[in-house]
């Protein structure tokens, strides 16, 4: 679509020119990727907002024109959440990257939707505190983008995902309330739980000026253990040994061969050549022996699996070094075949080697490269497929609907932690049938009546739309 | 109101006769009946439901007629949320009282809403499972009204609350579409969470018919201490030095001076006498050492604000013997009063022993006993205003008025645990302001837009009604 002529002039009327972008074909287009392989969906104008009040002003001008409004922060996204498929408006949070507080005797950080999340932790850890959501994109990606995605991580097995530590935050809807949502208290049970509703809603339903975090204290140790098998079943087989025996490490992170061979390439030496998966574990607390402990309790369950020693990392920079290896596995995987599809299905834990079994099914049926990593302790996976020619996107699409059903057949989800967005609304109705979605269109019309709030997002598109 | 005539006989044509109860005034009064004080409010008619599809049968009825639908289990809750305000069907899950799985494999529950919380705790940890949430209730309630009121108890502080629990439920809504939601993976983001909507939504958005619970691996240690203080304030001291050191222990219960002496006549022997203010401190963990050695942490901490020593409780007997003195303090109150109006306010950490001072104050301005216990260790503080007879009601409606303000003015909220309910509607704009009570109106409408179910609840009446 093209936009009408007098939005340009209202957005300038309540914005300053400097932070109202048109015209400008390469900033826009800026605005208009992100980390989904979607391709490029720039915005007609990007605006720089810098409050509530603004974002409320943009609304007023986009309901009047019925133009679409996009929140953006990062881009980091996987989902395609954050591209202008209908062009229109793109609200960027970039200027919105304050700390604005953290309190020791609370527990709590308030900030800015831009602020990285990588940079809230560092801030955090210097005064012994701790935030633990981890995606692995945190040295880039920003807590507004976590809040719209309800991100995770390695880490959640243990501490939860994003969710968990969002005690209350702003958002402005299209209908132009400014609703301050949640409290400072931990607990709280007062009306429906507006700020959960929040989390997680892909940007679909306000934009999200200010939040208030809990932290928690820092556990002052970990200790992390990487362990090789001879295969992917053996290493499952050993996951569930451990959960199965009371023991919940923080992290559980599960490579397959596939992963081990792109890492061999991208990080070579960092993982023993030629094993056909690796678990990384780590525990932590705050007492250095019983966190050594507790990993030798799990090196010892797992031992019985594994096809070779327990390597411990030895200290601070080794540990490092294992889990930048294990954040570059997206990236590295493309070292084996220069196109991929990534998914992030989450399953029961009990089904963990039956997704990656019939994954790998999936894939040689259909002529693609599958490997999987991730969250081997709460059965979130990420299954990507591989391949090397755009001409074999139809043979990816089909491979990757079937992994999507498959996730869903065994109890799961489409998605554990990168959303629906562009990329999964057509399997949404797959995993929740035809009445939860249509509920969901309701609940989003309570916030956004026009429907110009990141229109196409989330849901199918409606028949004739 | 009285019921239109055809619906008893339209009840009885979609549900066997035993299980429509009509015409008897006892048993209609018992359905009428919880523990929050507020009187006796009896449906004209109650319903022994059996599954989703009779629920649905009886919103049909009741929609047909504009009739109140009012859903009620084991009517232990504290804000009249079951009460039949305005008469109508009570919709009873009493009959659905099956634990419908336990999963070691996949560290899951399926129950139906009328298990009761401790008989579920005591069928998952005989598989070696654990299932945290733990109000004082336990004994009587269901996981149904947990769901319902997102109940927490003291082992909040280290597992959190009832929604942190929930992976998915059935909720049959007004309009009659029965809503399956959530998954069995621990991670899921496809779509709005709508699981957590409807975990303390108070039985006004619909009722819930079956549950999926996550499990942890159950600890295999616990150790418990008591400890005394001089005085409130340095017990909320000891309470922060605590969490500051970044030590979190499952349970830091608060007791004042006169709930210490509410528990000499109702628990004698139990407290030490004389006492004003005790901590009662608990940790767990797989590893018995480690268990202690986080006590004596603890110990070691709190030791320069205690007045005595930290008693240690010997073995599970002395640990069960405090833990039913604590969970009996809501009832040994009346022994110092004989009524009692029973607050669940939540504040900011840091304004713990402000709540208590102020809340003291409020109570001397309006001459009655204020006495407060609760989870000092995430600030959601029981404050009781304890009376002799019923004509100084408007004092006690005052100072209660009161503290719920407080608990807002200090970043915190009108209620932790029990709801909103019917006793604290009135405080409700209060908190969230009348934007965010009118958006929460506007998302009830999408799943009952005739307004019948449980219909007077957690919103103030609406001008004119």
């Amino acid at each position: 679509m093209s936009l009408p002529a007098a939005v340009l002039a209202e957005l300038r009327a309540v914005l300053p020119a400097a932070r109202v972008v048109a015209g400008d074909a390469d900033r826009l287009a800026g605005y208009g990727r992100d980390e989904s392989e979607m391709g490029e969906h720039p915005p007609d104008v990007a605006v720089l907002v810098e409050s509530a009040e603004e974002v409320r002003a943009v609304f007023a001008v986009a309901s009047r024109h019925r133009v679409p409004v996009v929140p953006v922060s990062a881009r980091t996204g996987k989902s395609g959440g954050s591209l202008a498929l209908h062009g229109g408006i793109a609200v960027s949070v970039e200027r919105m990257n304050r700390i604005l507080e953290i309190s020791s005797g609370d527990l709590v950080a308030r900030v800015q939707p831009g602020v990285v999340t990588g940079v809230l932790q560092a801030e955090v850890e210097k005064l012994g505190l701790f935030y633990p959501p981890d995606p692995s994109s945190l040295e880039t990606c920003t807590i507004g983008g976590n809040v719209a995605e309800n991100a995770g991580g390695p880490r959640a097995l243990r501490y939860g995902v994003t969710r968990e530590y969002v005690l209350g935050l702003t958002a402005v809807v299209p209908t132009g309330e400014i609703l301050r949502l949640g409290h400072r208290s931990i607990k709280g049970v007062a009306g429906y739980d507006l700020t959960g509703l929040f989390v997680g809603s892909e940007g679909t339903l306000g934009i999200v000026t200010e939040i208030l975090l809990q932290l928690l204290p820092r556990p002052r140790h970990a200790a992390t253990a990487l362990v090789v098998f001879a295969s992917v079943e053996d290493a499952a087989r050993a996951v569930s040994r451990v959960l199965a025996e009371g023991v919940v490490p923080r992290c559980l992170e599960l490579l397959d061969d596939g992963c081990l061979a792109a890492a061999a390439k991208g990080s070579p030496g960092r993982f023993p050549p030629g094993a056909g998966a690796a678990l990384i574990v780590e525990t932590d607390g705050n007492d250095a022996d019983a966190v050594f402990a507790e990993l030798v309790r799990v090196a010892e369950l797992v031992r019985g699996d594994a096809s070779g020693e327990v390597l411990v990392a030895q200290g601070e920079a080794q540990r490092r070094e294992l889990w930048e290896a294990r954040r570059k596995m997206s990236s590295d995987l493309k070292l084996l075949h220069p196109m991929k599809r990534s998914e992030d299905v989450a399953v029961p834990r009990s089904r963990i080697p039956e997704m990656i079994a019939r994954s790998r099914e999936i894939g040689a049926r259909h002529r693609v490269t599958v490997a999987s990593y991730g969250h081997a302790g709460d059965g979130n996976l990420h299954v990507n497929v591989l391949f090397d020619r755009a001409d074999e996107l139809p043979r990816v699409d089909e491979a990757t609907a079937e992994i999507l059903r498959t996730a869903v057949d065994l109890g799961g989800t489409i998605t554990g932690e990168h959303g629906v967005g562009l990329t999964k609304r057509d399997f949404l109705e797959y995993e929740q049938g035809p009445e939860v979605v249509a509920v969901q269109r309701r609940l989003k019309a309570v916030f956004d009546p026009l429907g110009i709030l990141n229109p196409g997002k989330v849901f199918p598109p409606a028949l004739g739309a």
